[in-house]
C-alpha cells in the first residue's frame, strides 16, 4: 500500500518509512563512468522479456530518456526516484510496482538502487520488503562485493550495507514548543540525519522532517535499522509530549491555529508550496487532536503530493508561470478539501 | 429603520448618514455647570408625563445613572449615545425611538442633542427627521438662541445652526490602491473632519471612516448638507474607481485577499476586534464586487456593532478579561456568519 494511502503504525506523527539499498554489478563501471551502450546492456540484463514476465509483471518503466521532465518530475515528488535519476537523461531508467511502494532506480549514482516504502512507522517491513527485492535481483546478476567492506558503491559513503533507512516524521508540536533544535541536535549525536521532505539538499516545509541513518558500514543492516528506529520512537514521545503541553497551556490559542490554517487553506485562490505545506501542517496536528474532524490522512498526504509544481504543472497543457501554478495549487486544495 | 439593517442610497460605500443638531434651553447653565438638580429639572421639562403619552410613545428612556457602565457602553457602539454621555453619571439621559433612528442626548455637552441616523446616503432626509424632532422640542421649551450668533451652545465650534451632518464611509478600494491620504487630505480642504468609526478621537478601523462638516456658523443648514453631499458623491466616484481598477489589473490577488479573510473570520476562535474590522472590510468589499455571495449587508452591519466589547460583555454573566472577549467576539462572528 502506498505511503499515501497513509496506514502503519503512528501514523500521526510518522509519515512514512523507507529503505533504500545501493547496489552494482560486478566488473561494470559505476554509472558516472558509464557509458550509454554500456548503461543500455545493463538495464537490459535487470529488466528484459523474461524479467518482465516472470519478476516485474505489476510493475511500470520509465526509461529517463524517454520521460518527459515533468513526469521525472512527477515521480520525484511522489518519493519515486531520486533528483539524481530525473537528471540522469541517456541511462537512467526505474521500475516501480503498482502500489508504488517498491522502486528500482538503474543507472543513478549506482547501478542498482532498491528502494521500499511503507506508510507509518514500518522500518523493519520495508527493509523485508528490499531485502526480497535484492535477493531476487542477486538471482539475476553478480553484484560488486567485497568480504572485507561489503557491498561496493559509487559513493564511499555506501559502501558497507549499502543501506539507508529512513522515516518522514512530522513534528509540529516541537516545532510550536521550541524543542525542535535541541531534537534535531540530538539526532545528530547519534549518527542521523536530518533533512527536508525531498531529502539531501532541501528545505525543511511544514514540519516534515526525513530522519536516516550516516554509517552504512561496520554495522549490520539490523543494527542500522534498530538503532532508527529506537531514537524514531524516542521523538515520537518527545512530540506526543510537546502536542499534550500544547492542548493542556494553550488549547485555545492552538486550537485558533488550527482553525485559521484550515480557512486559510480551504478558501485561498493563490497559494505557495511554502505556504501549503505550513497551512497543512497545522491542519494534519489539527487531525490528530481532533479539533478538526472527517478529514483522511490520505487527503492530506494526496495534498502534500499533489501541491508541488510539476504534479500541478501536469494537469495543463501549456507551461504553467509561478502565479499560474499558485492559482491551480489552491484550486488543487480546495478540490481535495470539500 | 435602523443603519444596521442597510438600505438608502450607495449602501455599498456609505454604510450610514447621520445628523446631529445641537440645542441649549434659554436662562439655564449649559450642562458643564448645571447641578443634579437643575439637571433633573431639564430632563423633566422634556420628559415627563405629557410627552411620553404624546410625544415620546415609541421611546426608551435611559438616565446614565440607573443604566449599567455595560449598557451604556453598548448603546456607544450603537451609535445611539456619545461617549462623552456615557461618561455623564449623574445628569445624563437619552430617549431612543423604536427603530433606533432617532436618539436625543439630554444633558450632554449642551442640554439637547437630537440625532437621527439613516442607512446609506440619506443626509437630507436624516436632516428632515432631526428637524421634526427640533420643530417638536421647540414647541416644549425655550431654545437658547442669539439672532446674530444662531443657536447658542456649549462649545463654540457648534453655535450657529448647531448641525453636524456625517456621512460614514467604508474605502476598501482607496487603502488598497494607496490614494486614501490624498482623499483625506483633500477632504480636510474643504472644511470637511475625518474620524474614526466612534467618532472624534477614535482610531479608523476597517478602513470605516467618519466625514463630517467642521463649520456651523454663518452657512445655513442646507449649505451645510450639500457641502457634505457634493463631498461624497466625489469620494464614492473615487472608491468605485478604484475597486474597478482592482478588479481589472488585481482580480486573482483581490479575490484571494477577500476569500482567505473570509476564511479566517468564518474559522478563528480567538479574534480582537481590530482585526475582526480589518477583515470585515475584505468581505464587505467581497460582498460589493460579488466574489462572495449570499451575505447580506444587514448581516456585515450587525457584525460590525456586536464585536466591540460591551455588546459581547452583554451576552456575560461574569465580567470578561480580555483573551476571554477574543475568545465570544470570535464565536459571535462565526455564529452570525454561519
Amino acid at each position: 500500500m502506498s505511503w499515501i494511502q497513509g496506514g502503519g503504525l503512528e501514523n500521526n506523527i510518522i509519515l512514512s518509512s523507507r529503505i533504500r539499498l545501493a547496489r552494482n554489478i560486478n566488473d561494470t563501471p559505476f554509472p558516472p563512468m558509464l557509458d550509454k551502450k554500456k548503461g543500455a546492456d545493463l538495464i537490459e540484463s535487470i529488466y528484459n522479456e523474461e524479467t518482465q514476465k516472470h519478476m516485474f509483471g505489476g510493475y511500470k518503466f520509465y526509461a529517463m530518456q524517454e520521460t518527459s521532465g515533468t513526469d521525472r518530475a512527477v515521480l520525484v515528488e511522489r518519493h519515486l526516484i531520486s533528483p539524481n535519476l530525473a537528471a540522469r537523461d541517456s541511462i537512467g531508467a526505474v521500475l516501480i510496482d503498482r502500489d508504488e511502494v517498491v522502486s528500482i532506480m538503474l543507472n543513478e549514482e549506482d547501478h542498482i538502487r532498491i528502494q521500499a516504502l511503507l506508510p507509518g512507522l514500518q522500518v523493519k517491513e520495508a527493509l523485508q520488503i528490499a531485502n526480497n527485492i535484492d535477493d531476487m535481483l542477486e538471482s539475476k546478476v553478480e553484484y560488486a562485493y567485497d568480504e572485507r567492506l561489503g557491498y561496493l558503491t559509487s559513493c564511499p559513503t555506501n559502501v558497507g550495507t549499502g543501506i539507508r533507512a529512513s522515516v518522514m516524521v512530522h513534528l509540529p508540536g516541537l516545532s510550536l514548543i521550541g524543542n525542535i533544535n535541541n531534537i534535531l541536535h540530538a539526532v545528530s549525536q547519534v549518527g542521523l540525519t536530518i533533512r527536508g521532505i525531498h531529502g539531501e539538499g532541501t528545505e525543511v516545509l511544514g514540519n516534515v522532517f526525513q530522519i536516516s541513518n550516516q554509517i552504512t558500514l561496520g554495522r549490520s543492516e539490523e543494527e542500522i535499522v534498530e538503532s532508527l528506529i529506537g531514537i524514531t520512537k524516542q521523538i515520537i514521545d518527545k512530540e506526543k509530549e510537546a502536542r499534550t503541553t500544547l492542548m493542556n497551556s494553550y488549547r485555545m490559542k492552538l486550537e485558533d491555529k488550527i482553525w485559521r490554517s484550515w480557512g486559510i487553506m480551504s478558501n485561498a485562490r493563490v497559494i505557495s508550496t511554502q505556504e501549503s505545506m505550513k497551512l497543512l501542517s497545522d491542519i494534519r496536528l489539527g487531525v490528530d487532536l481532533g479539533v478538526l474532524k472527517n478529514i483522511p490522512i490520505q487527503v492530506l498526504n494526496e495534498i502534500m503530493v499533489e501541491i508541488n509544481n510539476a504534479s500541478l504543472q501536469k494537469q495543463s497543457a501549456a507551461e504553467l508561470n509561478s502565479t499560474e501554478l499558485d492559482i491551480i495549487r489552491a484550486e488543487t486544495i480546495r478540490a481535495k478539501l470539500a
